[in-house]
């Protein structure tokens, strides 16, 4: 195969045109609206990196279908190795992008379906494992992106399918030919499907019931595809890159901040050879179980140990241009710091290390799942305050801070220059720009997003009383020996 | 005296035409400004409430100068009922407009001046109580607004104003004469000047030393003034609004997000009988310590239990919109944070009520230190929390809705309103609304405004040892009475 | 009235001669044996402080029925002065017994009868308030100690009175007569009956319903009455000050722990006139809601408070003596310990200075029960991580020390003397009993028993969701107004 | 070699006779009294275990000096499954004694004196590494436990060894000879020294400079030895022990709580070819920072992994014994101890499982740093609080239980058997010795131990800010390029 370069990968997106829309207006060229360029570009980064010798053997990965070298993001993990690899390449973007970029959860996809549909070969005999390789060794070759698309806008929490008021809550297939199926009904959340070539579509992230049949679905489509609208979220830092003319002036200048979306699907055709699941609402449940022990590990207990990579050293940073780096509270505070961006990376590292072969046969490795969901919940509850303590680092400017168009500004320059300067040998741009980053984690989205983007607490801790309810019986007989209590 | 209508505050404003600059340009009329006008209306607001029989009682009081009915705005406590009632019209408007307003300072710095002037006048046989009084009784038949401007930039924290490499870094007198001083230098912070007519500015906040006479120096001075220049603060929330046609899409539509500015002042006469304190080295700490002791009942134990009943109310909304305002982990998180609501308002009751006079026989009264130095922790460690969970609460879409410009875009109008939706009672427009406004407070500058609107945490604690040492040998003596220790 | 000197005190408790156990054995002598007379020493220091001038004010008062001066653990709170001066009663005793003592629950239940049984008499028309109100006098003019008797065994918490496998779990009337009642069943928890002259027994910690008017019994007896047996609670503690010959070499010398005790009444008469609630179960909850709005004033935050003031001297002291007081992360600790104490004084100043007049009528004043929520909460999350930190600051040796004993055994003293010494100045007996006082504060049942003290953190929350619950709709209606979302 | 029974280890033991003392009085046979014998079961528990076909795996292997089957406890790691083992040996011994048992720190100073020695021998060429080698055979061959002995008074934190006023506040050499060296002074705190054979003393836990040569003094002794006194701690549980006839009254009936102790070396004799470092203070610190890596995998994230299963398998038997244990608060705090258990785990796991060989050469295997001490924190932060959680799950009745003695006593036992019931079908006895379990573990000196058990706090905090010190600057340059700030 021939890997593309960034170039041809970002013209390859731009030749999609897809309907998509932000802030009330359509959006006619992805690859130049200043909201979705940034999310174009850090995928454009997957593609850099594996062309770049020093990072290649990371990247890249042999083909366990074509024994052809591939791009890592289309590769499944069959090893332990593997895995570990897996995890330093989306630590190695998270650090270098600081942002969250679609291809991750599009590998985890592949990963699921490889293992899930092979197991319904083996239990029911279907074709999804064979048409699946195919699909893959086709985005293998072509070396295509993906994005998975899972949630669900969920508005009433209180219904599920079987009971929605509106069947396209979710999407549902509606008719089924020789050909392929028709599809209806939307999606939320997954960032920046723009950046891709292909989406990989997966039923509702709950377990189905009988009756919920038809939302029992899987399939890959072409991000394109007629029928797909996209309309993207749009909120204050997505207003700000539009009014930038320089997008130096910006907190996150190069690859911005994600954008998640409201998918529509109007009755899209989809062919059979591309369908992965279609009515097996028991294997439906194996989805979401594959899922959870791949994402806590990689996403948070691996991009987010990057992040906080970038926290700790914005951090520092402005506390040395604050000349306070010295300070014993603020040492303080980094080494919290340090101990959750540690925490994390010990539960990531834990739960690769003890993964385990699929027992359904598939080859594929997964995660051990109790490290993930300590993981987890250290990304819920400690990284919050981790952020709030850069904030903290930093002081009120990382809020209060004007515009670095005032240094561009002759009748506010020399005032800003001047008087928002910090230590003397640092030239109050840098000082700015560092404050304008700081403001980019700890004033806008990114708080919220990080709690958000795995499952929430109280769902990790229902996952997790579940995990070791089976060990409370073990646990009660060696407390009961030891208290001198005979088992009767 | 007659007190002004909204309108008529409003038409006061337009007049003052201040040199002000935002994002690299220069605004015109402040009360026209996208990023102005919210914060007059937040301040049009206090002179509306005093115009309501409803809120008269809290909203107004007698001079003790005048005896005339003023604005309580500007009226000095003399009691701990007038200091609970002071509190109380602070709450009173933070449910109201749900954001910060100059005044709230500005009343402050009245009171703290009213002190500190008579204890100079007591000590040294100074004028400053009687000019003081004099411009207080102006201010209060003019009804007048008034902000204090009492933050440095302090970009290099290690140094202090005798060996700053720029004199200017803080505000200090350059010259003398007959007729009064000339001042020169920067402030950071104090929000949103555009809505005031008056500043009242303090010397740095911290002890000033010998050597260090000329930044001791405290006067007040017409926003308008020839020679001050304001720079405003400009982030992604500002640029959304610049960019919104429609208010009604923003996350705190009418009063908007409060601007900090940096003030320059460029050689700027003051006239004596503006002039409070020149010099008194000695008595600028005690502006300090009396501003301590009045912002956190006022302010982090203040205003922010009315923030907390906006966030608290809005979590309750959406969980009821979202169909799981029953649900067990939904009603834990409200009860935590209307357990850090009601610490909040303990904190700040308990300040008020346990006020003591004025030693030096001003008959201002003054808080307690104590409780307030307790909300304010609460304030830093628990409120942030808070407001976390109401995003928990409120879900992912907090951060990643559409803007509800797309309800107006008929390309995507029809599937926003049906896939946005939650429970089918309520409208997708209302429901959209609540998670901007929630998106407003847990995906914004509030946290982290919040966090460094009064003392930081680490000052804090400071104070706080340094009130408490004094008990220590007390405490000593009670625990080894009761552990058999003679004492020696 | 004459009041009781401590001697007499103690001399009229010997007179009791209660059936006790203790570890498997009769107590023959209340006063003399080495677990029980702790207990009473402690009540004897509230007699001996209502006799000391410097304390006269606060210890005594002048009773409503009989206008003469009377302990004020005898006297029924009608004013908030009265609240107050009861709180600062408690944390005097508490600094100098850093124990529990009955006579704290036997005040608040006076307090509560005289305003329930006024209820009781305004509604029903029964005598009770007046036999209460003979009771008062009695136990005012003789100066006696009453304990409250109200927590139930609760063994089977799915269980209650209505269908208890035994009857006999909780106090109620098995017969009626003209001359008074007959109880039976047990009780268990409140601290040292031993100690005082009268028991005042009341209903179970429920509301009650239809058909169990039998369990809904309150009334007052002499704590030696035949056919009640009293088993106490021993562990290591106990264990350990029977052992010891010198209780010098404890760590809590003379007050020692509170002893918590199985109460059981085997067929108990109580005439009439001690009856003051017999089948009225619509009253049950009003004795409890009103328990609940002084227990957490005067309990949580109000003891405790002296005990923390004990920790925060304890602490303080042994850094001293390790040569550490000045240390950083030292100081960090103690302000955290000050934190802690001063916030839960904060919440029991503010419960009292905001009490109210009792609505039935009777005169008595009741604390806001919102602010000892706070506090108890407070107590539960971070009073055991401030005693922990008080342990941090002690070192190791807090738990690993030697006893005292090895000073006075020739064989050893050299060696503990010089080896277990800190800083050259203090001689080694004074740290081993400050190491000493700690260990009982850090390794003993206080912690569990502070976090058991009041009602248990599920319930506290509970009962403040419940407090706070009709305020969510005025906060939902002003986050509604903010957002922009018309009322419909 | 030839495995001792437990018979045959307890006999050893018997034998030993040291001079040793316990709340003043000296005990004659260690095997035999209440508080020593507890200790001595739980190491003959490490001999019945090696003999154990089921543990056997575990439990021994291959010495890789005699290529002979030995107990592991005497066996160095030479791998990462080594480890493993290793730490999979301390969660048995933890789950199955519950509590501390010396053979534990024993195997960890065979560990690192096994590399020291070797990096002396390759940069010094001393004899240490053949002499040790010569030891490590004869304990392995006679199948011998020991114990490390290794922490100071340090009664005055403010000296070190260098200005003691007492020369003899630690271990230091007073004379040497042909033969050997004499030794002199103290040492506090590694439990149960009764209950091994050897002794293997450690210098000061301290970087050591110039002058202090005699304090870098290494060496093993018979714990019988001429010349070692023993002081035990004595504190309410010895007591309690001491009193009690039967031991299945008390918490941990069998293998009781770890006695800690005071060492006194008044002038020893060690003869040469048992001295491991005599002067090499270069060397002092590698000892340090080699347990540093041991211990807290072993330790922090081992055997308190055990201790978590016993409380939680506690917790969980109590709550059923009182009907509680579906109640949503309950399964939270459970879920909540799970957690804590399981980040314990998943810190002990990386740290073993990324374990890195010794740079020397030795070939021994030490555990990657870093996943300690995160294990560390845990423990230190969130393991009380699941003390605690578990006390407040078991209800106040933790503390205030009666003795199970009144279950013996004719005239009480009814009542307690009735009234201190649970549900119907668990026996009294079963739900009283469950309490006093939990008693143990919650209101006993565990917590404080847990606390102290391995580096503290402050301590961990600052290896940690070490350990990643480096790393800072890679930290900046990532947010610095991100930032859009130049490097210099």
């Amino acid at each position: 195969m021939a890997f593309k370069t960034p170039e041809e990968y970002i013209e390859s997106i731009a030749g999609i045109k897809p309907r998509i829309f932000i802030a009330g207006k359509r959006i006619d060229d992805v690859t130049r609206h200043p909201n979705t360029r940034p999310g174009i570009d850090a995928v454009a980064k997957t593609y850099e990196l594996a062309l770049d010798p020093e990072h290649e053997e990371l990247m890249t990965a042999t083909s366990h279908l074509t024994s052809q070298k591939i791009s890592r993001w289309n590769y499944v993990p069959r090893s332990i190795d593997d895995l570990v690899k897996r995890r330093q390449m989306n630590l190695l973007m998270s650090q270098t992008v600081g942002v969250c970029w679609p291809r991750c959860a599009g590998t985890q996809s592949l990963q699921v379906l490889e293992s899930v549909t092979y197991a319904m070969h083996q239990k029911l005999g279907t074709e999804y494992n064979k048409r699946f390789n195919d699909y893959l060794r086709y985005i293998q070759e072509n070396d295509l992106s993906a994005n998975a698309v899972q949630t669900d806008a969920k508005g009433d929490r209180t219904k599920r399918p079987l009971n929605y008021d509106d069947p396209d809550l979710s999407v549902h297939v509606v008719e089924r030919s020789d050909d392929g199926i028709i599809v209806r009904g939307a999606k939320v959340g997954p960032e920046n499907p723009f950046a891709v070539h292909e989406l990989i579509v997966f039923p509702p992230v709950m377990p189905l019931i009988k009756g919920e049949e038809n939302y029992a679905v899987c399939f890959a489509i072409p991000a394109g595809t007629q029928g797909i609208t996209y309309v993207c979220q749009s909120g204050p830092m997505e207003a700000e890159r539009r009014e930038a003319e320089d997008i130096g002036t910006l907190g996150s200048p190069v690859y911005g901040t994600a954008v998640s979306v409201l998918y529509v699907f109007d009755d899209v055709f989809v062919p059979w050879e591309r369908v992965f699941m279609c009515g097996e609402i028991e294997f439906a449940e194996d989805l979401l179980t594959k899922f959870e022990s791949i994402m806590n590990p990689l996403c948070a207990c691996g991009c987010k140990v990057g992040f906080m990579d970038l926290i700790i050293g914005a951090a520092q940073t402005i506390a040395e241009y604050n000349g306070v780096a010295g300070a014993a509270h603020i040492r303080d505070k980094l080494t919290e710091m340090i101990r959750v961006r540690e925490s994390l990376d010990v539960c990531g590292m834990a739960a690769v290390q003890n993964a385990k072969e699929d027992p359904s046969g598939s080859g594929v490795y997964f995660p051990d799942i109790m490290p993930g969901l300590m993981g987890n919940l250290i990304c819920h509850y400690d990284l919050p305050q981790s952020i709030l303590m850069a904030a903290d680092v930093a002081g009120g400017s990382v809020v209060t801070y004007p515009s670095e168009l005032e240094l561009r500004n002759p009748e506010t320059s020399q005032y800003v220059e001047r008087f928002l300067r910090g230590v003397a040998s640092v030239p109050t741009e840098d000082r700015m720009r560092m404050l304008k980053f700081l403001q980019h984690w700890t004033a806008g989205q990114e708080t919220v997003r990080i709690w958000h983007g795995t499952y929430p607490p109280a769902t990790t801790r229902l996952i997790l009383y579940r995990q070791a309810e089976g060990s409370l019986e073990e646990k009660k007989k060696l407390a009961k020996k030891l208290a001198g209590i005979k088992e009767s």
